[in-house]
């Protein structure tokens, strides 16, 4: 028993801390417990039971399958299941009329020839990667409705009247989950792609800023593990990649918001995500060099020491600059400066490596750090075009 | 209607090259069609469909749902959503019953109650990582089945029946999913992320054989696309980790198959990939000089490009070796050697760099792709101690 409850501590600090990391996360639990409970009571207290009977379980079903944790993604399943349901109902009521026509010997097998072929031709569809990408889950439900439709026909003739009683229970079900979901402290998935991009460029000038004092400093002093973990932020960016372009997936059901119209160009964000992944790489091998045994000696690095600390600190700036701005969406003030000021530091680098100064030094340590930090120029300068069209 | 033609035939140009670069997609595709039609036909030709009623759809809807490209993930689904199901369904009747004793007035809001709690509760925990990756699909469910138990409840005495009923029919559909992913043309999903694992090495093997080449050919030698093709090949291993994660955790549901056993090492292939990520991210770096303007001038080029070619092919081999053994499961018999050699070159290029050859060139151009090899040295290495323990 004692260990059963150290392991339930162990087990509610982590809730605790998921639900601090985003308290949102708190808030659409609730939601979802709304939602349910209200759907649950509608048909307790509907009049109408009797007449949707047992279709009415699919209101519940559609508010717990539907309900997502941003409206994007709601709305997105919401729009899916709706359609699908309507279509692959025309056509598997089509399908039944036309299997029934046939006579009573053909019927099972025209049937189950529709399904199978049905079937297979969505599932193969479901392939396609723009496909799987928007509207996996109407395909599913495609299927689903369809072969639900005509199965339910072999024995019944109310087709019809199920198919209509399926698409209202649906509509209603959607409906609650949307108005809670939107109406409720609503999570947008553009606001979170909007934030994503700019949290990941600071990560980024984070770290360059970490990097000067880190690289230049002296043995004896020691690392506090707050820079450490600043020095580290940088590694989720490296794998953004998946969070991104579902985030943009479910921006682009999302109608206009605050800030964003119903056709933001969200792709642009992806194209400034994928830079500044690119950036990330070029800190990953950077980072390499932190470590002492690949480190230059003391001497060496005094050398280099200022103008790789400016470019750094100039990188730095100028990141933070755009991702401020990319987050208030206004024009970046000052950013051109910096990365000017900072391909100023790398010219005098290059100078100073050109002349005679190195002749009785080991090459290798050193120059990493400044060819780096002068590809990174590249990437800011070119992140900043595109931080501009926003 | 030239134009929807031309639309359609590029459609079916895009589908057949779907099916070419991975045929078992079509098969796939075959076998949930041949799945849900048995389960159609299954209930068509079954004499207790009366018994069973309504309850039928149930099986058609656990096929559609359940049937997943691999084993490993149509297992950990159906065992998710039989669980769950019986696990609520036995809460939901026990809360039925536990509402039912409080009187008239008293149930709806008790029930009401029970449903919100849990569905909030049951959501929370969705959003713990670890629940997330293995039994996200099973939560869900488990929401939905009390639910559905409950609401029924209200109206109807049947509950018991009712979850026998839909179980039983949970039971027979899964068991249809399973037995057709299983005995037809099985996709296992740890025999994926095995490959995925040994060809992410190889791509990053090819890499390095086309890089010397690449980088130290003379302006007039043209590029073929095809070369171009190899030397992008890495790019796809950057963003690897999703599917990888994804992978591993099918993998872990599926039972013992071919050459591996039910408790494979698949945290090991995990382990192995990321080191393959963290040396395709030095990659990335050293591609970055491919490109002619950050190239150096070609005297200076010739001088290092005895050692640097030395050292890529060297990795290559060592890396394709190892992709080799990964694959093959056996221990890599030469890849020590190898690294032994671009170690040796390594060492040369870095004592050829000590001698004041380098006093009028430009250094910065030079020193990168050096230094970027010697790092891939200690991966290749330490890509080797894992690959020795499979």
């Amino acid at each position: 028993p004692e260990k059963l409850w150290s392991k339930f501590v162990s087990v509610a600090t982590k809730a605790k801390k998921l639900g601090q990391d985003d308290p949102r996360r708190i808030v659409h639990s609730l939601k979802v417990g709304l939602a349910i409970t209200l759907v649950s009571l509608f048909y307790y207290f509907e009049p109408l039971y009797d007449g949707l009977g047992v279709s009415a379980m699919w209101a519940v079903l559609t508010v717990v399958v539907v309900f997502e944790f941003s409206v994007g993604a709601t709305l997105g399943r919401g729009v899916n299941r709706g359609l699908a349901t309507l279509l692959a109902g025309a056509l598997g009521f089509g399908a039944h009329r036309l299997a029934s026509f046939s006579g009573n010997i053909c019927e099972p097998i025209l049937l189950g020839l529709f399904v199978f072929l049905l079937a297979a031709v969505v599932t193969y569809i479901r392939f396609f990667p723009r496909m799987k990408a928007r509207y996996d889950y109407g395909l599913l439900i495609f299927i689903l409705t369809f072969c639900l439709i005509s199965v339910s026909g072999y024995r019944d003739d109310e087709v019809l009247d199920m198919a209509q009683k399926r698409l209202s229970t649906i509509l209603i079900g959607g409906a609650t989950a949307l108005f809670v979901c939107v109406f409720l402290c609503p999570v947008w998935a553009g606001d979170d792609l909007h934030n994503l991009a700019a949290i990941n460029m600071e990560k980024l000038g984070s770290f360059l800023e970490g990097f000067g004092n880190e690289y230049f400093k002296t043995p004896s002093q020691g690392q506090s593990m707050e820079d450490k973990e600043i020095l580290q932020g940088y590694r989720s960016v490296l794998n953004s990649k998946t969070t991104e372009e579902s985030l943009a997936n479910f921006a682009k059901w999302e109608p206009r918001h605050g800030r964003f119209r119903y056709r933001h160009p969200w792709q642009q964000y992806l194209r400034i995500g994928s830079l500044t992944r690119q950036c990330a790489y070029r800190i990953e091998a950077l980072n390499g060099y932190l470590s002492s045994e690949l480190k230059a000696s003391q001497e060496i690095r005094s050398k280099i020491e200022d103008p790789c600390t400016k470019m750094s600190k100039d990188c730095s700036c100028a990141l933070k600059e755009l991702a401020q701005a990319v987050k208030t969406m206004t024009k970046p003030s000052t950013a051109n400066c910096h990365i000017a000021n900072s391909k100023i530091a790398a010219k005098s680098l290059k100078s100073m490596l050109k002349t005679g100064l190195w002749q009785d030094t080991d090459l290798l340590e050193i120059v990493p750090a400044a060819t780096v930090a002068s590809l990174l120029i590249d990437i800011v300068s070119s992140t900043e075009e595109i931080a501009e069209s926003v």
